[in-house]
């Protein structure tokens, strides 16, 4: 599985539909967290994600993208957690989480591993690799690309049988990639199975302007995320704040060849209705959708 | 106008439908918060209440009482206030607000005034004056009662016209308890007004144990708001987590002879179904209601 739900996709200020940046992935049993702004926890009740986050990744420390944490993590505390969790962003997380997180309150149940970290940053989770890639915006500022592993080709019974594997417990470790003795001499998976197939490929910007390295990490992704707070009539104040306007953010999908672009962090100008964002993006690409809260999204295997 | 709007009423945690705890009143013109939980800012726009805060009142620092200030001070700035806003509460208002308000961010575009108090302390608002009094958690902690300014007596109109004022300007000089020149001689506003009327008086605990001064602050209130974690099976935990059950708090409003209880800060096990709670309370005081979000109370002047 690797299901993707929008939490908050109101940039800067809530407003009555949309709450602040954050990002769910539950991915190979694993529920992490991209960005994590006030009112979090209550979405993710609301979106039944559960709580059982594995680490938080923070592309950039403005309130709107991580005050949620500071309540998330005294409720987690609270519930008995045990577990540790890892939190992962660019400067200054290590002095601002230990200030934020830490100060006039009980000590947390369960410990926290706070990894400040830079473009270049590769972190082993479960069946993927999170790579954290440069963005451009007016502070320190990390996207991130989730790389599943990839999976063992396509299995050939056919041709497990001809070479005179039986039916059965063999043919599983045959899929799973070990060799195994048959027929008098040992059958090498790669001659049962197709090639290795790439596994999905999921990125998410932060706050940004367009960035080529954007568009470098999200190179034949399956879904690319990306800030989207403005529509054409705002390029200046996209220039000015650091953001991509929606056109811009198709550019980066084009550019990338990705296979699916969610427009999110959207000006409450658009609160009511992103249609405008929508129209303007698909004239440079046209796999465009905009998030709203609560859109979930189950990214089907590739074949 | 006293408008009591309920932002949040849930316990420690958020619920799909209960926030963190704050609540709205608006008098005289003006807005004042007590407590302002995580996700504040969002409740305060899904209820209409207005962004023009002039001071907030912070029953004490547990975050899940303070943690929304935050995130709501920032969305003030960005929409360009500049009028100060004060923030009243106790230990350790100085050394905590400073931390949390001001680290990892830009400078707000407005004045802050932190006011850290003690029981006792008496802050004057238009209109009104707010009396902090002691309450019983396992936190520095303070309640506090908004006692209205007495009104004018009810203006006899015949007695002023058997003295010689004739109908006009000066009746309204006299209804706001100016003498007037008339008939050759002054006439005095009491000799045309019953007694000044008493405001009204409002009263918000925070968390607490129920306590001997929040009794004597309620003394008439019209409203008490009250700490009603739990139910009446769960006294032991009230005890130990110094929070109140709902008949613990009734017993506070029928020894303060209150004319109005409402029960609030909800454990999420009464989250759907808090009418146990309403019906304890009710055993010991008839007049007791159970807050939601949303819910608005308008509190009329007494005649």
């Amino acid at each position: 599985m690797l299901r993707v739900t929008f939490l908050g996709t109101s940039a800067a200020q809530p407003t009555a539909s949309r709450g602040l940046s954050a990002t769910a992935v539950r991915h190979a049993g694993e529920l992490l967290l991209f960005d994590c702004g006030e009112g979090t926890q209550r979405q993710m009740i609301r979106y039944a994600t559960g709580f059982d986050v594995a680490a938080i990744f923070f592309t950039h420390f403005h309130a709107d993208h991580y005050l949620g944490a500071i309540g998330f993590l005294r409720t987690l505390s609270m519930l008995g957690r045990t577990a540790p969790l890892h939190l992962y962003g660019p400067r200054p997380a290590e002095r601002l989480l230990q200030v934020m997180l830490f100060t006039g309150t009980d000590v947390l149940a369960f410990p926290i591993e706070i990894h400040e970290i830079a473009a270049g940053a590769v972190v082993r989770r479960p069946g993927a690799e999170i790579h954290a890639f440069a963005t451009q915006h007016r502070t320190p500022s990390l996207g991130y690309a989730l790389r599943e592993d990839a999976r063992p080709g396509r299995f050939h019974p056919d041709r497990a049988l001809a070479l005179g594997v039986p039916p059965g417990p063999l043919f599983g470790r045959l899929q799973r990639g070990e060799a195994v003795a048959a027929g008098g001499r040992t059958v090498r998976p790669e001659e049962v199975l197709d090639a290795p197939r790439r596994g999905r490929a999921l990125v998410i910007t932060g706050d940004t302007r367009p960035a080529a390295a954007t568009a470098e990490a999200a190179r034949g992704a399956d879904l690319l995320v990306h800030d989207a707070t403005f529509g054409d009539e705002e390029q200046g104040r996209a220039e000015e704040t650091w953001h991509s306007t929606a056109r811009e953010a198709a550019r980066v999908a084009r550019d990338a060849r990705a296979g699916r672009l969610v427009l999110t962090h959207l000006s409450t100008r658009y609160d009511q209705d992103p249609s405008p964002l929508v129209r303007q993006a698909r004239e440079e690409w046209p796999a465009v959708d905009v998030a709203h809260d609560g859109l979930v999204l189950e990214l089907p295997l590739p074949d």
